[in-house]
């Protein structure tokens, strides 16, 4: 396609949508990029900035002409173009900023002054308000001659005089009723507001849990100053699962398809070079029991079927722990039945896998005592994993820290240790 | 609260939100749940049996009284009532179906028609629908004459005479337009349908990727059958997100934090008898080398350390590839540029631990030869660790298979048997 035929690729590419545009512009290689970016720029509208991928964002915005960048935010809603501002160095920012208009570029500065990850951030400032005592009437026309409505609006909220939001009504809900109808009489239940300090987390938890639709956001005397709608919550939804799965993975939780090798590299290495120290410690477990392994030296063999089974237990007990954490489903008031589960459920598979292994042992070993070794190793190390799975990441979050982030490092590094030590103990005092 | 006070209980919990109460259910344990619903069922009404989780609704139907169920039920839209019934055995399924009034059976029976987790299942059939042709005032005056509006509903579709969706208006667009205007000049371009037929998972997928707030359903002959709304979708995406999760950890992904330990031991014990099978794998791979290890028995304390950093290396790399296809940022288009990626970033980690290896075994454990050792099995196992964790999950999703769901045993057990292999291996060919 790149054959330098400008008219063809604005044939191609004129038609899609922005974040399929974007999508494309992520897939191909920094070279094609470039080469794509310099021959048409047409196209990239403020959406398609939107949605590119942060990873990718500032080099698009670099490659693209000031006057096209400047057009392409103008057009925004503030939420999206404070979006695209938080990525970009101070160059960068400045660039977009000399580019809005006067209220524009107040209005994002104000919304650059709330901490990262608020409400704050998140929200759009164009909101659409009436008075509460006016009727349906009343808000009809005056929404039909106003000409400055964001795009996406779905509630009408009413405010009192002091612009403190008091409820707020569906436009589906006033579109089906009578003119004189009052439009505080027709308000929603589901209404409630978040502080523009409020971590966008727990303003992404209402949106999920109480199924909202857009929340209006006020400052600390209860003032309205912006409208978060469901698809910026939807979109923190997501960077939060992203986040946890990736932390639970031990990988940097800002990784993207499309970095590089290097960046790739420099992300994963710190858990990999934790995970040398802690495999370490195994190692000096193992090292303290090297009479006994030079003895029986098929224990060298067996002694990791008890630890990486342990680690798996341990990985499935963590794993939905975290994901409890995550939706509010594993609270204070649940978390000691959730560990007596564990536990009951570790012994219980422990004692499965303790009897395979000691039939294993007995028949195809050919050694009873070892099978009972196995045996009793696998089930010490079944409970501990179990419980360590949910003991480890709830203490974390007691102590305000992500329950993801270093949980798996402990887990693991736990059922090693204990797995090789009840093994290769066990052994030593039951086989010599 | 439960001492037999079925007024305080009401004062406490009537003002609360369906989806706490529903949370407060989930929280209690089983006797408590079905004392409080003896004494109390005043407030369990659809919003709560909606919103209660899967694993318990069951349980909390068949506590109620078939009166408070059938009042319950009829008052749902019919994407709800779907919800409700696909997790319900037969019994309780018609309990439900012979609470509804008939046209609602008709729809729910249709519904159930569509396969499972297609959107068919997903979506609602009440549709607010105008012939293509009306004028804004035409269509506010027939939804203000309507009394069977859907509870949400932000687009009106427009239909051919044949009943086939041609475009959608924002209700905010409708508002802000004069009363003369056509409908189908002020319609939106983000509009688009999708197949009853279709995956949930692509439904999900439309919504998040264009921003969409509510889709039309055609059936096979393009004629409006229902509309699925976003908070469809984002429920579906949580899903999504959460089996990911589950399943990289070896969970079966419909368990939850409310399970019993029987039911969550058995979710789990497959995966780690699988374990066994592959531990035992590795547990060969080692006693081929037992007169190696008879001679130098640290190997024994040493393997341990290769093939647990393999197996983050591996987990690393899988979670960054499943969560990539998941988000569909990992396509066909850019596979190659994504493996030749980890392929080089496995090289570079590969690199510095092996050196980070060979000092440790040089220094302190005084032999050269046995650093060399570590650090040439650290470095392959490194590069098979990266290029596994990417080509597994890539192939499954070739073969039409889930790519979380056995990726993780795949890759582990590929990082385990080579960690193994090739620190044994090279120290027979370098230290005997």
């Amino acid at each position: 396609v790149e054959n330098r035929d400008a008219s063809r690729i604005e044939a191609l590419l004129g038609t899609l949508h922005p974040a399929d545009i974007a999508d494309l512009l992520e897939q191909i290689s920094p070279l094609e990029r470039s080469e794509l970016l310099a021959l048409w720029h047409g196209g990239i509208d403020g959406d398609v900035l939107s949605e590119i991928d942060e990873s990718i964002r500032e080099e698009v915005i670099e490659a693209l002409p000031d006057n096209v960048v400047a057009e392409a935010v103008r057009e925004l809603d503030t939420d999206d173009v404070v979006d695209i501002l938080e990525d970009l160095d101070q160059e960068g920012q400045e660039k977009i900023l000399s580019a809005l208009e006067n209220a524009d570029r107040v209005a994002v500065e104000q919304a650059l002054a709330y901490p990262e990850h608020s409400a704050g951030r998140l929200m759009q400032r164009e909101t659409v308000t009436v008075p509460e005592f006016w009727s349906v009437g009343e808000t009809s026309e005056y929404l039909r001659r106003a000409d400055w409505l964001p795009d996406q609006f779905y509630h009408v909220i009413l405010v009192d005089p002091r612009m403190r939001p008091v409820g707020y009504t569906t436009l589906g809900r006033m579109l089906s009723s009578p003119v004189e109808v009052l439009m505080r009489d027709i308000t929603e239940d589901s209404f409630r507001t978040v502080k523009a300090t409020d971590e966008e987390a727990d303003v992404a938890y209402y949106f999920n849990q109480y199924h909202l639709i857009s929340c209006p956001v006020v400052d600390e005397n209860g003032r309205l100053v912006g409208v978060i709608t469901i698809d910026d919550a939807m979109n923190v939804l997501d960077e939060e699962h992203e986040e946890d799965m990736l932390r639970l993975a031990r990988v940097g939780d800002d990784s993207s398809i499309q970095d590089g090798p290097i960046a790739t590299a420099r992300q994963r290495l710190p858990w990999l070079a934790i995970n040398l120290v802690t495999a370490s410690l195994s190692a000096m477990v193992i090292s303290q029991f090297d009479a006994t392994i030079a003895q029986v030296v098929i224990l060298a063999a067996l002694m990791p079927i008890v630890a990486s089974t342990g680690g798996i237990a341990g990985t499935q007990s963590l794993a939905v722990s975290v994901r409890g954490l995550a939706t509010r489903d594993l609270t204070s008031s649940n978390a000691r039945r959730v560990v007596r589960r564990e536990l009951f459920a570790g012994m219980v598979n422990g004692v499965v896998l303790a009897a395979i292994l000691f039939l294993a042992g007995t028949f195809i070993i050919g050694d009873y005592h070892l099978g009972l070794v196995l045996a009793s190793a696998m089930l010490v190390n079944q409970v501990v994993a179990a419980l360590g799975g949910v003991l480890v990441p709830l203490t974390l979050n007691r102590f305000g820290l992500d329950p993801a982030l270093a949980s798996a490092t402990f887990v693991t590094t736990l059922t090693d240790v204990m797995g090789f030590f009840a093994f290769l103990g066990l052994a030593t005092v039951i086989l010599i």
